[in-house]
């Protein structure tokens, strides 16, 4: 009798539901949908970089997507789903009352955007990312060294900190936090109490400074000495994590009538989105898996052995068992990649914008079309030379200060050629990580890619491999998050003891490979050279 | 009895009679004609920066231009014609025989661009120019130290060394060169004779590397040394130079005919467009005029008292009576201005290009929109940096190999704040250009904008006040050349003793005045610091 399993896949503006064969991953049903709020544009304020989302949101969209694909799905699969897990983006904290409760939830804050969920990309805790570098830096442990030696303002201490401090009301029903991917979980199976509900061990350890070198969270010291409305928070947190192979417990009656499914369906530990994405997309020890999409990111898993106690610096983070249970999980990124490009479609579609609103098909088709063109330029015109940090640097070495920029124009550096040199910035970006690695000791024997720019730029992909000097695959699947969800679950519901047996079960391969040219790896192995020697000056003296 | 004149001006593409009333400048009639075989794209090759003109065009649209302005003015005008002038693009020179003849005039050469004038943004002989710096840095005299010490390929000998070089028929045919410029007077005055035609000083001082100091054109020595094709050149063309108060002569018969004008109108020694610009637009004593358009001609006269026997290093070029008799002729500019705004209206134009390329309309109007945007960005948020090097830099300190970059993009950076960002960038340039005059001692007090950019563009002219500290007047003309044109026309046929006298009755002085800021003059003075150390890095480590 087949056995199914659904991952679920929460993005920025959606989320997606995959059930799939637990024997072969195939795909019997999925389904999508946005958050209603949110595409409204409730609750944000882009120009103080506030994104903010309301719990309902996430579980309404999760009983349609669910309920949605099970309709969609050949009758009977219902009964036959065995486990659930899921993927979210991250660090997408919310502050919760003892019960666990969002804090939204209370009718007193129901449109209170500071007792919602803080969106990974929410910028509006600077202020206290500056103070958590500033005083981890005199302190005795370095809390932040797990985590690339930089707090950042899209994670959740510096988030949460913000609004104790920024919102009174809201200071006061606060008695924990959860993160986005954990709560899914709590309430699924019926335990939200904040010291016991279930971390995951992905969210804990790349954003909440949690280690087992200071059994688990810093210390209520370091907490009060940043500021003492922190007091007391700690204890009322976790000392544990679990890692995503694990169950976090089985449906609660309620939930299982909500979703239409049975109180036998194992739910499994979260992380987040690319965490599982990478698995899977296929990732293996020392393949660095990267999701290309509007910014990447970029996971790398390792064995204790080859690493050792090592720390990586200038990367986002390296957590054990983040990934796959039994390697360390190495995760970089660059801030912009995709964004990047479509900030340029933005000034060669200005025009069409300002004269010809209406006329959105024309703006779509701007990127295929520069795409088409700049890779005509044969490499040695490509004189135009770009540094990507138009979104701030996330990668070797986070600065969120520096900007972009783009020299050796001519009046004849055409929209193509100008598109070319973003392209192959990005593609210079992505080399400095995985020059990184490298020259911490840690080896890439293989690059795949996956996401979206990853199945449908041949042209940014085949720079990629020109830049980087490395073949890279491109995973077959179109939904990797969801299906490295789905093969968690499986793992979880107990039908393979490893992940890496799930990905040889259910992984779906690649269905495509660039390989390098030699003639254009030499040539941008010189203006490498010059990008790191531009992007030297303008960290120095511009930002 | 009313008398006129007649400023014939010859641009790029077209030339333009104006008939004037001597007596107060009034403009009784004009006309304008594109150069036939030139608007036909004939003899030029853009790819190899090839651009010729044939003769030909410049003496039918001269016979056409001159009797369509008289048939436009008011009967009985064309018998009281006293004095006629041209101004020239330049250096525009050509090869001629031991006639004066331009060998394309020859049948054997009617349809060979080597033997037609070399328009002044021909850059064949950009090796030639080398060379000619090569030799004059190791030579005892520096013959290229009058024209800012270093020669340029659109120079008349680096152009005529080339062409000698190339086509043997052609060398074998010359025997001599000369100006457009003065072309037109020889021919018009009947005296083509190489020996014996009389030469511009502003032609032959500015390009040909003519000076005092030296007996005039650098000696045979070292033009052999150049090249022993030039051998006995120098003796076949010219020792003594006029300034453009003087007459060359009077109409011949022939020329009167064809002209409808008497054999008694005097004509003036040409000079080049910018310099008689400058006087038409109401030049004084260390008053900067500037002619803003796709480039910036900077004309700054001095007196001998003032500059002394001083070399401005790194300028264009500084010829005594070059503009006004009497004075010094400073010469500097941009290589790219209106240009690098054009080149960016591609950019934001380019999907309409792509897409609806009969919509022209919608391209023009890119520009004006982006101006009124971006003049709407507070200076304080003006965060973009760019570089005005997209053409090379001219002044100050000539480097050809220079090129364009633009730092500080977020992905918020639109378009409207991309454009700000260059218009800044051509006002940093024309700030560079004004604090080299005066790190030299030259003092500026004014500053006067004249031609298209100058006329039609507010927010740009402001940002040019903002950043160079300065007010800005902008001259009432449109056609500032042709009207300087027809004051040297009344001078050189004795209306008026000086150049300043026939200003203070013709000229028709300004219409617009830009003040500066106070406020962002402060925030330019400080970005414009940036400004130099970007340039600084991107000469040194990315040309």
């Amino acid at each position: 009798m087949k056995k199914y399993v659904i991952g679920i896949d929460y993005g920025s503006d959606s989320a997606r539901a995959v059930i799939v064969d637990a024997a072969n991953g195939d795909e019997v049903a999925q389904a999508v949908r946005k958050y209603p709020r949110w595409t409204a544009g409730k609750y944000c304020d882009p120009h103080k970089n506030q994104y903010r989302q309301h719990p309902n949101d996430y579980t309404e969209v999760l009983e349609a997507i669910v309920g949605e694909a099970l309709a969609e799905a050949p009758s009977g699969v219902a009964a036959h789903v065995v486990g659930l897990s899921f993927d979210t983006t991250g660090s997408t904290p919310v502050l919760i009352d003892s019960e666990g409760t969002p804090l939204a939830l209370k009718p007193e804050f129901a449109e209170n955007p500071n007792a919602m969920f803080v969106l990974w990309k929410d910028h509006t805790a600077i202020r206290e990312a500056n103070e958590i570098n500033a005083l981890a830096r005199q302190w005795e442990i370095d809390f932040t060294k797990y985590e690339g030696g930089i707090y950042s303002s899209e994670w959740v201490w510096a988030k949460m900190l913000h609004i104790l401090r920024e919102d009174a009301a809201v200071r006061r029903a606060a008695c924990s936090w959860v993160e986005h991917c954990d709560w899914m979980t709590a309430i699924l199976t019926g335990n939200t109490k904040p010291e016991t509900l279930i971390r995951s061990r992905c969210a804990a350890g790349h954003k909440a400074m949690w280690h087992p070198d200071w059994d688990g969270l810093p210390g209520e010291k370091f907490l009060t000495a940043l500021d003492p409305l922190l007091k007391g928070y700690r204890e009322r947190l976790f000392e544990k994590t679990e890692t995503s192979d694990k169950a976090v417990g089985k449906l609660t009656p309620e939930w299982a009538g909500r979703l239409g499914l049975s109180t036998d369906v194992v739910v499994g530990v979260s992380a987040f989105d690319c965490h599982m994405g990478a698995v899977g997309g296929g990732i293996a020890p020392n393949v660095l898996a990267r999701a290309i999409g509007t910014s990447t990111c970029d996971i790398l898993i390792s064995s204790y052995a080859s690493i050792g106690g090592k720390v990586i610096p200038g990367i986002c983070g390296q957590v054990d068992g983040s990934v796959v249970p039994g390697y360390a999980g190495l995760e970089a990124g660059q801030s912009g990649f995709g964004d990047i490009y479509a900030w340029f479609k933005n000034i060669c579609g200005w025009a069409i914008e300002q004269f010809l609103p209406e006329r959105e098909d024309l703006l779509d088709a701007i990127i295929p079309k520069l795409s088409e063109s700049a890779a005509q330029v044969p490499v040695e015109e490509s004189t135009v030379l770009a540094l990507d940090w138009m979104n701030g640097r996330r990668t070797p070495d986070a600065n969120q200060e520096v900007k972009g920029a783009i020299a050796g124009l001519t009046l004849g550096s055409s929209a193509p050629r100008v598109f070319r040199a973003l392209v192959e910035a990005t593609a210079f970006g992505s080399r400095a990580i995985a020059e990184r690695f490298r020259r911490e000791g840690v080896a890439i024997d293989g690059c795949i890619g996956l996401g979206g720019i990853a199945r449908k730029s041949p042209f940014v992909m085949q720079t990629l491999a020109d830049v980087m000097n490395m073949p890279i695959r491109v995973a077959a699947t179109d939904q990797t998050c969801a299906a490295g969800a789905a093969m968690f679950a499986a793992v979880a519901a107990g039908l393979f003891e490893r992940v890496e047996d799930a990905q040889q079960a259910m992984g779906k391969g690649f269905d495509q490979e660039y390989l390098p040219d030699p003639e254009r790896v030499a040539v941008y192995d010189k203006i490498y050279r010059r990008y790191l020697e531009f992007g030297a000056f303008v960290e120095k003296s511009l930002s």
